[in-house]
């Protein structure tokens, strides 16, 4: 069966999964794009479970395709789907249910606690700090979902490989340790810190905009990147990817010894 | 005289700001954003032109006018020049003529050769640039235009500091002596290169996607990110972005004492 009517339900609810909202709303996500596809194919912990293609689709599918149930749609519907216009088959996953975090459950390593409300800037964040080897992620009540369709294509197909965590808002956090740390330009600088001697650190992102919450600033570690002095800031992205490079670099090259 | 017609030549010079085609067109482009604006004003490099606001704009316009001519906009026409949604008055200025680049005029210090056509990104690594005091910045033939909007948005009014020359291809580079250095997941990891030994750094950025061309590969000091082993790579720039970072954080740490 095709679907060609904007009105079916199931035309619907794909839409609905390109906001944060709908993918919260039925637990599942899309993904696009071949090489991002093949990659959630190789992973075990993901449940992928509908396969849309353009009814004007050419050629045959290359990937098992046994588990997934099919859906022909007209190709103006399809056009709607295809958020990026990749004129490729889409999947449609089940949603992984988030583990709650709480501060004293943290496991040795680096746990970056996250509110960034942008898809785009979340997905390269995951992006960096999956290749920089943080060992847990934690999602702020203000960051926006990681299954976000922006999100999912700019981590680059990292998603799969990050080990997430759904935890409080950025306004109810009360640092408990002396292994709290978040960036600020009146912190420490980041070379100054002797990083292999912290066995479990808890990097804490201010939020786009607003930054670090004012109480914050007297209950943790601030940290700064190094910057000309007449420029007010870098964007949240790159600052939190440069501290992860900065804290893990010395581990990472002393594994490929 | 309040401007109604979409078919108004002003109108349409105007949209056509939207893109790098019609910013290089017209050797013009769009300034949004009352930070972002403010800052342009206090800048002397950069000659504005015109101010265009809605016809029902309340308030009066908090920065010097005298030299602009103003434009008032049909609300619903002025909502289509206003990409960002910022119903805040938008700003015409002059583009700045850049002067050709070529190797031999590389004064001292870090030269950053940069062929990303992403605006967004590239207004991103602009800022980047700057907060690590990058002493010039050429934009390769690939490169889109810095005075996209998008670009002169992501770049955060970091735009007017930085000192842009206009370069080849990245296809007809030749990298002539040794101080040329780009990123390459097999090059030699960042925190290993004496940085404060060098005086004369001219760093490659690649092509988002394609990367670096395979026959500068073996003409130029290639340098990696350590990441983790099973990540492909980083985004561009972050990447590049880290790289600034380690190679200037030395001489910015230094200034400050």
């Amino acid at each position: 069966m095709i679907i060609t009517s904007k009105d079916n339900a199931h035309f619907r609810r794909w839409l609905s999964l390109h906001s944060s909202k709908g993918t919260n709303k039925y637990q599942q996500f899309l993904i696009f794009g071949e090489k991002v596809i093949n990659e959630a194919f190789s992973q075990q912990n993901i449940q992928l479970t509908e396969i849309l293609t353009p009814t004007n689709a050419t050629g045959s599918l290359n990937f098992p395709t046994k588990n997934l149930k099919h859906y022909e749609l007209s190709s103006q519907l399809f056009k709607q789907i295809d958020l990026f216009g990749t004129n490729h088959p889409i999947i449609v996953a089940q949603k992984p249910s988030l583990q709650a975090w709480s501060p004293t459950s943290t496991s040795d390593g680096l746990t970056l606690l996250c509110p960034i409300g942008n898809p785009d800037n979340l997905g390269s964040l995951i992006r960096s700090a999956t290749a920089f080897g943080v060992e847990s992620f934690v999602l702020l009540k203000e960051a926006c979902s990681p299954f976000h369709p922006k999100s999912v294509r700019s981590s680059s197909g990292t998603l799969w490989k990050q080990n997430f965590f759904s935890g409080p808002s950025i306004h109810d956090i009360q640092p408990t340790q002396d292994n709290w740390f978040a960036l600020d330009a009146k912190g420490t600088p980041l070379p100054q810190v002797k990083w292999h001697e912290q066995k479990r650190i808890i990097l804490l992102v201010g939020e786009e905009g607003p930054g670090l919450p004012n109480n914050l600033k007297n209950n943790l570690n601030l940290l700064s990147v190094p910057i000309m002095s007449d420029i007010e800031s870098l964007n949240a992205t790159i600052a939190t990817s440069i501290a992860l490079y900065e804290i893990k670099k010395g581990a990472i090259l002393a594994r490929r010894d």
